[in-house]
C-alpha cells in the first residue's frame, strides 16, 4: 500500500483556499499512484478555529468543503480532519472528527478521544470526546486512525483516564495513523517524537504522522510529519516550516532497519529563528499585507527584530524609523543607521523632541512643576507609538512590536508606547535568548552593530538610564521568570534554588502586578512551552504574590 | 436545624481578606445559633482564580487557609469551597471541592462533578470530573452538597451526559446545598431562578444556594443566594451586588407556603447600572486605587461613563478632561462643561490642536501632500489617548475607557487613541442600551445634557462627520450584532430574518476584520450573555465572513 502524507499551512476559516490545497494534493496523490492521503487534524477549517467552532455556519461550511474533497476519492482514499455535529441530544454540540473518505463519500467518521485543554488548547469548549472505538478497514489492511491527542496519554503523567490505542489494539489494526495539530515550541519536535517512539513501542505497529505546518496568528505549526516503522526508526521525515508532500510505501516503513546516519537536532536558537520568521510571513501573507514598519532605537531588540522581519518579508519591505528624544546617545542613533544599511532595509528619521515639548507644554498647568518621572517618559515612548502608527496608517504597514518575553514579563514597556504593534516579535523570547539571536544573526558577518550587543541595555528615557538600575541583571531575572512562568515554581521553590529572596518577592510582584498591561499587548509568536497569550490566563484583579 | 447564608465579596488570591472575611461570618452564624454557614464555591481562593491554579503553591496556600477556617468549626459546620489536589494518579491534577467542617477539621470533600467550560469557564482546563456521590450527614440530616454546574444540567439543553443529584437521590437527601460562582448578566438571575426551580420540582426539596457577589476584573457576580422551599417558592432572597447573610430556619423553608406579594424583577436596564458601578468600584478598590480619570468629549458614551464612574467612586474622585480639536464642536464642549459641573467633577479643558501640529509637523517629510485620512484622524484619537496616560500616570489615576459594544464590534475606534483605559465600563453595552442608561439617568433630572443625547453620534475627528457616513443606523447595527454575537447566527439566518444582504455582509466583515483591535483593548464589564473578552475567543488571522 502507498500512503502519501499532505503537510500543509491552512488559513483558519478560507474555505476556499484550504479546500483547494487539499485537492491539489489528492491530485498529486493520485498521480503517484498512492492508495490512501492523508491530511492533518481539523484540516479543512484551519486550526484552532476558536469560538468560530460555535456558529453552525462555519459547521456547515466545513461539511460541504467536506463533501466537495470527498468528490476527488474515486481510486483513491483520504483522510482528513474538520468539525463535525454531535446528532446526539446529549453532551456537547461537536466532534472533532477525521474522516475516511473513498469511492466519492464519507465512509466512515472517527471521533476524538482525549481533548486536550490546557496551556493554548480549548478542545473541551467545543467537542464531545469519543467514547466508541473503530477501525478502518481498506484494501485487506486495518487503519487504527486516531487525532492529535489520542496518542499523547503515555508515558508518565497521565492526564486522562483512558487511553484510546489500547481500545483499538483489540480490533488488530495493521498500522496507526494520527492526524495533528501540534504547535511548536523550542523542545516541541523532540517531546513529539519521543511521544510517538512511546507508542510505536508499546503497540508494534508502523505509524504514519501528519501535522499541521504554519502559522496561525501567535500558534506556529513546524510540520514534522513522519513515517515510523514498528521498531522505532523514522522512516521518512517531512520537513519543518515549510509545506511538504511525501509518498511512501507501507512495505518500506513495515520492514525499516535502522536509517544510516543520526537525524540531526538543530539548535535550540536556531529553531527560533526559522519559527519567527515563518510567524511573521504567515501573519502578514494571511492578512493580506506585505510591509512592516518598526521603531529602531540602536538596542538590540529592535536590532533583532528587524534582521528576523527583513528575513521574512525582504528587506525593502521593512520599514525602519529612528525616533530619537534628547536621552539617546548619539551612538543609538548611529547604531540603528548602520543596521539598516547593513540589511538594506528603508529608513527614516524622525526626532521627537518637538512632540514631547508640545505635549509638556499643553500639560503644564495640571504637571505644575512637578519632578520628572514615569508620566514624562512614558510621554516619549507614546510619542513614539503615535508616529509609528500614523506611518503603518497612511502607508498600510504592519507595527512590528519589538518587546521581549524578559520585559513583558516584568512590565517594563510603556502601554500604548513601546507595547504596540501588530504582532510582538520577541514576546516569547527572553532578553537573554534575544542576546542568542544577535550572536547567531551575527555568526560569520556582522550584521548588527556590535555596540548595539554590547552596550548595557536601556531604555534611554531618562539621562543615564539603564535596565540595571531597577531590575536583577538579566541571567538571574531569566532563570527566576523561567522558574516561574514556565515552571510555575512558588516563592519558596525559588529561594530553595538559591535566588535571594528579596529579589525573588521583587520579580514575582512585578510580574503579577503588570497583568495589566499584557493584557493590552498584541498576539506573540510562541516558541516556549508557556508564552504569554493565550495559553497564560492569569486574573487582572487579584492579590497573589504581589 | 439553624442554617446561615454568607454572600461574600472575595478577592481573588488575598487568602487574608477571604479567610478574615469567612471567619467573621462564622462567627456572628455562632451568634446566631446557627448548625450550618454556607459560603461560595472557590470562596478561600476567590472566582475566578485562572491559572494561579497551575501553582502548587497557590493550592497549598488555599489548603492552610482551609485548615485555619476549620479551626473555628467547633459548636457549628460550615461548608466552604476551595481548589484540592488530586491524589490520583491518572487525571488532572486538581479537583473543584466543597468541604464540609466540623468538630474542628475536614470532615468530607465533595468534588464538582459537571465543569463548565464554555463562555466565560475554563474549569476543566484544571479540574478531574467527580465520579462518586457521597451525601453528608449532620445532625440527623442528610445533606445534598453540589457545586454550582451539578443542578445545571437539567431542562432542554444537556451539556454532559450525567445528572450529579440524580445519583445523589438514590441516598434519600433531606434538603440540597448549591455553592455556586454564577456571574452576573442581565437575563442571568431569572435563568438561574428557574434552574434552581427546575431542580426543586423533580427533587422535591428546600434547597439553599450561596453565590458570590462583587466584580473580578470583568466578571460581575451579582449574588443573590437563596433558599427554595420543596414547592418552589423563594422563601428568603439575598441582596443583590452587596454582600448579605442570613440566617434561615430550615423548617420555615420545608414548610413554606407561598410568600406573600410577588418578588419584584427589575428592569433590566436598571440591573445593568447597577452591575458596571459595582464593577468599577470592585475594580478600583481591590486594585487599591480611588481615582479615576477619563475624556468627557460632549458625546453620551463619555456622559454616560462618568455618571456611572462618579456613583461608583464619588464625583469628586472622577476627573473629567475636555480635549477638543479643531473639529469639535463648541457645543461638544459646553455640554461636557455643563455634565462636569452638574455632577460636581473636578474637570479641565485641554485642547489638543498644538499636539496634533506638531505630530503633522514631523511627519511632514513622510505625509507629503497626501489627502487627510484615517491616519490623521487616529493623531488626533492618539494624542488625547497619551494625554489622558499622563495625566493617569502623573496622578495615579486610573483612565476609564468610554467605547461602546456597537463600536467595540465594528472597530470604530483608535487602538491606543480612544481605545485606552484600565478598565472598559461600556464596552458590553451596545450604543442603543447606552441610550437607555442617559435616558434612565436623566429620569426626574436632567443630569446629562439632552444635547448630549438627541444629537447624531460623531467621532468629530473631521469636518462634519457622523457615525452614519460609515455605519447603519444603531437600531439595524445592534439588532445584527446582537443576532450575531449573542446568538451566533450566520448570514443567511441573519438576511432571513429580514436584514438587507449588503449590510448583513458589510457589519459581520466589520466585525471579524476588527478582531485584531478587539485584542488589545482593556478588559471589559460584562453584563451580557456575550462579552467581548475571556468568554469569546476569536482567531486573529482568519477568513471567514471577513
Amino acid at each position: 500500500m502507498k500512503i502519501a502524507l499532505a503537510q500543509i499551512n491552512y488559513h483558519i476559516g478560507n474555505f476556499d483556499s484550504n479546500v483547494k490545497k487539499i485537492r491539489e494534493s489528492i491530485m498529486k496523490a493520485k498521480r503517484g499512484g498512492a492508495d490512501l492521503v492523508i491530511f492533518a487534524e481539523l484540516a479543512i477549517s484551519g486550526y484552532p478555529p476558536r469560538d468560530f467552532l460555535e456558529f453552525d455556519d462555519f459547521i456547515e461550511r466545513c461539511q460541504r468543503a467536506l463533501d466537495e474533497i470527498a468528490s476527488d476519492c474515486e481510486g483513491i482514499a483520504a483522510i482528513v480532519g474538520a468539525p463535525a455535529f454531535n446528532p446526539e441530544f446529549q453532551g456537547k454540540d461537536l466532534y472533532n472528527a477525521a474522516y475516511f473518505l473513498n469511492n466519492g463519500r464519507v465512509e466512515k467518521q472517527i471521533n476524538k478521544t482525549l481533548l486536550p485543554n490546557y496551556d493554548i488548547f480549548d478542545e473541551y469548549r467545543y467537542f464531545e470526546p469519543n467514547k466508541e472505538f473503530g477501525i478502518i478497514e481498506y484494501k485487506n489492511k486495518r487503519i487504527s486512525l486516531t487525532i492529535c491527542e489520542d496518542l499523547w496519554n503515555i508515558g508518565n503523567n497521565p492526564m486522562y483516564t483512558v487511553n484510546p490505542m489500547d481500545e483499538l489494539m483489540k480490533q488488530k489494526p495493521d498500522f496507526i495513523v494520527n492526524i495533528a495539530a501540534s504547535p511548536f515550541h523550542y523542545d516541541q519536535a523532540g517531546q513529539r517524537k519521543a511521544i510517538l517512539l512511546q507508542n510505536v513501542e508499546k503497540y508494534k505497529l508502523p505509524l504514519f504522522y501528519v501535522n499541521h505546518v504554519g502559522a496561525q496568528t501567535e500558534l506556529l505549526f513546524d510540520g514534522g510529519s513522519l513515517a515510523m516503522s514498528p521498531r522505532g526508526f523514522v522512516v521518512e521525515e517531512l520537513d519543518y516550516f515549510n509545506e511538504d508532500f511525501r509518498l511512501i510505501d507501507l512495505n518500506k516503513i513495515e520492514g525499516a532497519a535502522k536509517p544510516e546516519g543520526t537525524q540531526k537536532s538543530e539548535e535550540k536558537i536556531i529553531l527560533i529563528r526559522k519559527a519567527l520568521v515563518m510567524g511573521i510571513r504567515n501573519y502578514f501573507r494571511k492578512l493580506g499585507f506585505d510591509k512592516a514598519v518598526l521603531g529602531l532605537s540602536g538596542g538590540i531588540d529592535s536590532a533583532v527584530t528587524l534582521v528576523i522581519a527583513a528575513e521574512a518579508l525582504g528587506a525593502q519591505n521593512v520599514y525602519a524609523v529612528l525616533l530619537p528624544s534628547e536621552f539617546s546617545s548619539s551612538h543609538s542613533v548611529d547604531d540603528a543607521r548602520q543596521l539598516a544599511e547593513n540589511l538594506g532595509c528603508p529608513y527614516d528619521l524622525i526626532p521627537i523632541n518637538d512632540i514631547y515639548d508640545s505635549f509638556m507644554k499643553s500639560l503644564k498647568l495640571q504637571f505644575r512643576d512637578l519632578p520628572f518621572g514615569i508620566a514624562e517618559e512614558n510621554i516619549q515612548a507614546r510619542a513614539r507609538g503615535v508616529l509609528l502608527m500614523a506611518l503603518s496608517n497612511k502607508f498600510g504597514h504592519i507595527l512590528l512590536n519589538t518587546s521581549n518575553k524578559s520585559e513583558a514579563a516584568v512590565g517594563y514597556g510603556t502601554l500604548y508606547g513601546d507595547m504596540n504593534g501588530g504582532l510582538s516579535v520577541l514576546g516569547d523570547v527572553y532578553k537573554t535568548q534575544v542576546f542568542e539571536l544577535a550572536r547567531l544573526i551575527n555568526r560569520g558577518k556582522e550584521i548588527i552593530p556590535e555596540n548595539s550587543i554590547v552596550k548595557p541595555p536601556s531604555a534611554e528615557l531618562r539621562p543615564d538610564q539603564k535596565d540595571s538600575d531597577s531590575l536583577p541583571d538579566y541571567d538571574v531575572l531569566d532563570e527566576i521568570l523561567y522558574q516561574y512562568i514556565e515552571m510555575r515554581k512558588g516563592p519558596s521553590d525559588l529561594i530553595g534554588m538559591g535566588f535571594e529572596e528579596s529579589i525573588v518577592r521583587k520579580v514575582l510582584k512585578l510580574v503579577n502586578t503588570s497583568e495589566y498591561k499584557r493584557h493590552q499587548t498584541p498576539p506573540i509568536l510562541r516558541v516556549s512551552p508557556k508564552a504569554f497569550g493565550m495559553g497564560r490566563r492569569m486574573p487582572i484583579v487579584a492579590r497573589y504574590l504581589s
